[in-house]
């Protein structure tokens, strides 16, 4: 059983907490449509910032993580109205935005390893299990919507998630007491990819792009 | 802990196959085609009306409501068929359905705070599990029939579930006992707000109105 | 409390991994667009092979199948990347796969009737079961990848999955022990009457077809 640093934790419910606004924030810019009212609005912000966790802990078969503890829940409240009366100055930063965003996906992958490795179950499940964290808020929020969602779009976006969680496991695997800085770091590898393919319009090489016809 | 009536659980019961109906008939108009058969439609019919219900129990972590009682899926499945075959004439009165869907809405909501209070969790998580409840069959029927989810209309919906939730967990806290005449004042609380603004287009004042320009 | 011959279960194992791998497959050819990357494509086909199981055991309150045996999520990951590089030959064989996607449906129908009944529910949630878990990862590929989702096609779909099921459990209830070829009938007539449905086109009977009016 990998031991987990207490302080580590600690960073990650902050972190975490980041994670849940940033998304918040996304779901409102994605979704406000001229006349629809805040209550709407609001809601499509919880469900992408809350979803992804949400969904990990149905999974894994354990109380979702807003039920017991209301802070991330008002979090989410609180950022998703902040973001409705602030939307048009938002969009002006949505460069910073999408870093905010994947800032959040790093973020939630990590903790969802955590939680899933802490529960006993093996690292490629806590990979994936950060994979869906990761990734569900934001297709739920293209989904409702109703815009392409994420998976479908030509930019690295599953990539960089994959690459952080599997160095995280490898690294709290073969070294013990390090998963505060395996944390941060893999935060950082997922960060600085997905950083550099929204700049750079970076893609992986060409023979791992699909170049086939689409299907009609 | 908050004390229940057992009047109110039957009423509630009542009212709650009343929405399953209400909600099976909206799925089967929305998502009817011509030269579809009717067991692809029922299956729309079903999922709307019980999909709210279900997401509720997968999120508290108990049983499926339609697992162990079979009374929920065959009203489902009944009004389902009926809406197939009458769909026309049920069409020609889309006022009056739009008004069942708003029972439909504020009974499983009142439902689904009951629920959720009576497995001990705070009236917040209840008020939030109430808007979930009835709001999750409606957007799964859209999504599956591929048109604006509701949560996008210019149309007040999210707003009188979040108000007659709220009215009703804050009377059954200060006045033991009234559970019942609080669910009904609740219900009529979300029938009508939603009937006021589907009739003469109400919408919030317009601070609380999104002004911004739409994410292209 | 029906009981089972243990060579079904393996049986129905090795019929599942197939069911795991050919929705993988349509998953993959759904859902890659020139340009996209290996990585998002297989995320797509994960979800459309694991997808209806996951909501299954979701539901059914038991732990996700894939979650402590990890062959079910290897086969998904295996077939999806072998699809992302073939996918142009794949699609030259369409109709085979649509063969294809209704062995799987007829599979993951028979495995879910069996894990159902195993957990004590109702013959009637059985037969309910079997239908979500063959059309879920359908319906998540099609809205992932955004085409109208396979229950408004005007094809028949759910009436072979659920005609199957009712053969399949009448036959259990009533002739113990004959378990193993009544699983297999119940998949002979999934297949038989979809693969029908799509070499002649085939449809209801007129009566239970939709022929009204569209809703706008």
């Amino acid at each position: 059983m990998i031991e987990f640093d207490p302080s580590i934790v600690v960073a990650m419910n902050i972190y975490g907490f980041i994670g849940i606004a940033v998304f918040a924030i996304t779901g409102v810019l994605a979704g406000a449509r001229k006349g629809m009212d805040i209550f709407g609005i609001v809601v499509i912000g919880i469900v992408t910032a809350l979803g992804g966790g949400t969904l990990r802990d149905i999974i894994l078969n354990v109380p979702v993580f807003w039920a017991n503890n209301l802070i991330a829940l008002l979090i989410a409240i609180l950022a998703s109205i902040i973001a409705f009366f602030l939307a048009d100055k938002l969009r002006h930063t949505s460069t910073t935005l999408l870093q905010l965003d994947a800032l959040g996906v790093a973020v939630f992958n990590i903790q969802a390893i955590d939680k899933t490795l802490l529960l006993g179950y093996s690292p490629a499940i806590a990979v994936i299990m950060g994979m869906i964290t990761g990734i569900t808020g934001g297709i739920i929020r293209d989904i409702l919507t109703g815009r392409p969602n994420l998976l479908l779009r030509r930019e690295i976006y599953a990539t960089p998630i994959l690459a952080g969680g599997i160095v995280y496991v490898i690294i709290i695997a073969i070294i013990p007491g390090v998963s505060l800085y395996a944390g941060i770091l893999a935060v950082a590898i997922v960060l600085f990819i997905r950083t550099a393919a929204i700049r750079w319009k970076l893609t992986l090489p060409g023979f791992l792009l699909f170049s086939g016809s689409e299907e009609e």
